[in-house]
């Protein structure tokens, strides 16, 4: 079937840290793609039209076309690539310490950003920086604790996982809204790491075919 | 090793979706457990305890201590128990379908909970019920289209999945704060075939050690 064989579709906006999981596990996979910038802020948010929720009712960045299906949530479509191009491994062979990654994982998709993200800020109003620093410190609060039982040089032992790949656009978004990091040194390091490997380059939200000129590096 | 023996404990509070989330999973696999209920409520939250902050530095239920570990995050902890006690089993066989469940779990998990859970609405003050009813309307109208696409009997096909642990626990919150689930005919129907399984009704906050009299049926 051609629509099997075609290249992946990613839609994604450059400063989406959900989408920024999403770039990371195409660029460690080494999966082609091709993307397609939605703007969550241009014309009232392009995530909002009724072509872009056809492809994607809920209405929201990432979105991957692939293998003749559409997927969405980001955590969903790392499994499902895990899954389908097993090499190199999102998840480590002992059960124990898959639940330590996907721990960490769900705490930052489902504990952190969900709280931060651009929708509910809208929302919250004048008080969206304060309530944004709030959530972010309040979770990596617990992220460092639970980072001294598994960190080796990265979230979960010396192997890449989806909870590094969750971890970096997150504390970006702590730097985004100007979190003090001093109270997290572990999450600070291992950070660090990660960005010196060249997937997580390529995938920066500095780097994407829709970042505005003033923000390339 | 006795910890590896041992009877798994659950730290749960019956009201907490989340929870109940991981009691189905128990039930529908048959893992027999101690229950510890923390009251999310009482004291000004005993998920705040010193002692409880030591065990899950998230500081929420569900926790499972387990095989000598303590997870927390309920699909983590949801997978950890298909990993190491695959049957019956709670995701299909084929990667696109189980991409489906996963989605939908996120969805929920990361879409709608979050927005409407009680640390959160605590913060919106009075507005909190406006804010619940429209998180959850605007995650169940993206569910309902999604559901056209994948359902069978239950959410993906006809076998329980994890899509359909983390969607009952959802509709209860969603009767609670009194949405119109009018426009869910399918999330609605779904929802009823599932809460006529047995592993639904053991678990239901109506029936845990920790409910209330004037809650129990």
């Amino acid at each position: 079937m051609s629509a099997v064989a075609a290249k992946p579709i990613l839609y994604s906006y450059f400063r989406s840290s959900c989408s920024w999981r999403v770039r990371i596990a195409l660029a460690l996979k080494g999966i082609s793609y091709d993307l397609v910038p939605v703007n969550l802020v241009k014309d009232g948010g392009q995530q909002f039209s009724a072509e872009f929720k056809a492809l994607n009712p809920m209405k929201q960045v990432p979105a991957l076309k692939i293998d003749g299906i559409t997927l969405s949530q980001s955590l969903a479509i790392i499994h499902y690539l895990e899954e389908t191009r097993p090499n190199p491994s999102l998840l480590p062979q002992d059960p124990k310490k898959r639940a330590q990654v996907r721990m960490i994982a769900d705490h930052i998709v489902s504990g952190i950003q969900p709280l931060q993200n651009l929708g509910v800020l809208k929302q919250i109003g004048e008080r969206k920086m304060e309530w944004a620093q709030n959530y972010i410190s309040s979770g990596f609060q617990a992220l460092e604790q639970i980072l001294q039982h598994t960190a080796g040089r990265y979230c979960v032992g010396d192997e890449v996982s989806m909870a590094d790949l969750c971890l970096v656009p997150q504390v970006a978004n702590a730097e985004r809204f100007k979190v003090d990091m001093g109270p997290y040194p572990t999450i600070t390091r291992i950070n660090k790491a990660l960005l010196e490997l060249e997937a997580f380059k390529v995938s920066h939200p500095c780097r994407q075919p829709d970042t505005p000129a003033e923000l390339r590096a």
